[in-house]
């Protein structure tokens, strides 16, 4: 973090960096103290490789988002733990995997548009932007307002500005009800065959990512990704529900 | 935690708990505030299970060790990503998970003597003990420390009485080196066959849990646990090089 990527220097002698402040205060509610935390937060690794050096690397935002998803993974916990003080464990942990998934983080980030922010190499921009860009940029912005503004700002900043306003804590609770029951019932009613198609994949960090497809008369009709086999199926299984109207 | 179990409640009749006061004051370096969330964190389920009832399992320690993992992981990102700021997301995922994982925090666990803290049910002791009972105490009381006493509070005790004293990072570093190269190296240079066998669980809440044996020449001389299926390979390839006195 000692220098910044000549990208980002660049922006700065345009004159960009006044308006740069002003986004990041206008999504977090707080004028940021040290800018280059933010700008680090927003660089997406594409853009330090363009530039070819291994040190470079370390420019990227990947380091932020390993520290922003333990403060949001927290922060969420916390939340969870005082709103439901009688659920145990395994619902807690499952509502917050509801919360913080790749794709709740994704959408989230859009909403606070910080879509406009992320810095891509614009060559592999669509490729690039086709996975969790701006989910995990979401989660290295949770890192630097923590690193820049301490860890009660950013529980402040998650609980304020994303799990409040944007997540819908009810309707979650309502929708861990079995959704792959409910499609057996569809299924028998309808007289359809259907089963589920696994795959797991180990991602970096020694976390397993699953994804699961709903395959109705053998057809996929809808596809769902988790950290469990539960939860991909489950994810697959509401898809696959609002595919077919039920 | 709107009720004690009978259990804490004959224990306090009994006057013991100035002691315990005492020696949560001793193990967190600071005088508990409201002492019921540290009774709640060496509650194990087996106790409050005994009673029966299903509003008794919330009243163990599973909620308070969702949220202390949360915190610890929190931590220890933060003491990480700052220690080591040449180091990619990748270096600190995984030395992360060698200072957090199950084993680990069940040796930091027993150094703190939470061992003599934890309330079991007698009739099941063994068992549940022969488990993760203290590992998860210990997440459970920095859940408790991070409830009674803020962030700040929890942080400062991770760091100075659990990472500091105990975790040698120096050493860890170093034993990211590769075990299983070091293996596969030896067992050439003695005409050995080697291999893994490899078991994969679902745990609650979405994690697997991979269990590794290093199998030579057809006998099982070393098993590892992990969280990736790295991690449990790496771990059991480490303790066959110590089996094997390499």
């Amino acid at each position: 973090m000692s220098r910044l990527p000549l990208f980002g220097f660049f922006r700065r002698m345009l004159g960009q960096d006044k308006a740069f402040r002003q986004a990041i205060a206008t999504v977090t509610g707080r004028t940021p103290q040290n800018v280059r935390l933010y700008h680090l937060a927003f660089t997406h690794s594409s853009v330090v490789k363009q530039q070819g050096t291994e040190a470079g690397r370390n420019q990227s935002n990947e380091r932020l988002e390993f520290l922003g998803d333990a403060v949001l993974g927290t922060v969420v916990a916390e939340y969870l733990f005082r709103k439901f003080p009688y659920e145990q464990e395994g619902f807690l942990t499952e509502m917050r995997s509801r919360i913080v998934n790749r794709e709740s983080l994704n959408a989230l980030a859009l909403k606070l548009g910080l879509d406009k922010l992320v810095q891509l190499d614009p060559g592999q921009g669509r490729a690039a932007r086709s996975r969790s860009v701006n989910g995990n940029a979401l989660e290295a912005l949770v890192g630097a307002v923590y690193l820049d503004q301490g860890y009660k700002a950013a529980r402040k900043f998650v609980l304020s500005r994303l799990v409040k306003p944007y997540v819908d804590v009810k309707s979650l609770t309502e929708t861990t009800a079995n959704f792959k029951s409910k499609l057996i019932e569809w299924a028998q009613r309808h007289g359809k065959a259907i089963r589920y198609e696994l795959n797991g994949e180990a991602r970096p960090g020694g976390v397993m990512e699953f994804t699961a497809s709903v395959v109705l008369d053998d057809e996929v009709v809808a596809t769902g990704m988790g950290l469990s086999k539960k939860q991909a199926e489950q994810l697959a299984a509401e898809r696959a529900l609002t595919t077919l109207g039920v």
